[in-house]
């Protein structure tokens, strides 16, 4: 499969989720929470895979409908760190993962480039630290954002 | 599946097809005859199904690595004599055809619109004509067409 084809295939996924889930749940005020969306195919097929940046913005635009999530965090540990839990967890890679260390660290600049773009909705946090540590970090902020968005929302504003 | 999931699915198989068989083949010396191509896409997802026309376009950049054809022939005929082949021929309808005649006289007007745009490129024929003179019609064009390329060869431009 070309990396082109595999960048349509994802966007092709996307966009069926987006339109039988995502857009119906967020139009009935749910909070939605995805692991994984757009940033994943900027960072693999636009930065680890090298398709033209524009092209995978447009696309992204096209599959999600326009939609944008509120807040995203990105658990960033470095390609050493993935292999050791790789071989603890006694793990096959998958075809991602199979692409190679400067493929990861490809992906792992582009999401970092993502972070550095988006300072407000974007979040780095350090993959490294203890899980309840990363779960009362990520809570910080979601609860915060909640509270700006309840705010707009009473303001009369669609957030 | 959504019209927008359709449209990558299509551009997903025009890019695995572009790369795997029409790119080597053109930079073998080939010709290639295709049975279908981008104009198809635009005709169908996005005049058809009423996406976004630069969205379709720039898909369909990324799809054929901005490989375009020398000439393109669309066999036009109307959606009556489409139901009458269709009848007489005993075939069911296809998921494209079975969406119905407003949804053809769209994607047709689609295919007039390219012609219009592009008419140095894309000819319509009279799809009611008899074989034996669409035949002559078209190798009358493609003739022409294959003596301009070879001129435009042996001066040493890339065609």
């Amino acid at each position: 499969m070309t990396h082109i084809t595999e960048l349509f295939l994802f966007s092709a996924a996307r966009a069926q989720v987006v339109s039988e889930v995502i857009k119906p749940a967020l139009e009935r005020g749910d909070i939605v929470v995805c692991d994984r969306f757009y940033d994943s195919t900027t960072a693999y097929q636009g930065w680890g895979r090298g398709i033209d940046h524009e092209g995978v913005i447009k696309l992204n635009t096209i599959a999600t409908l326009g939609i944008r999530p509120d807040v995203t965090f990105y658990l960033d540990i470095d390609s050493a760190e993935v292999q050791r839990r790789k071989t603890l967890a006694g793990l096959h890679a998958d075809r991602m993962e199979s692409s190679g260390t400067e493929f990861y660290d490809r992906v792992r600049g582009g999401y970092l480039e993502i972070a550095r773009a988006e300072p407000d909705r974007f979040f780095v946090l350090n993959g490294k630290e203890l899980i309840d540590v990363l779960k009362e970090k990520v809570w910080d902020i979601v609860s915060q954002r909640l509270k700006v968005l309840k705010n707009k929302k009473t303001g009369g504003s669609r957030c």
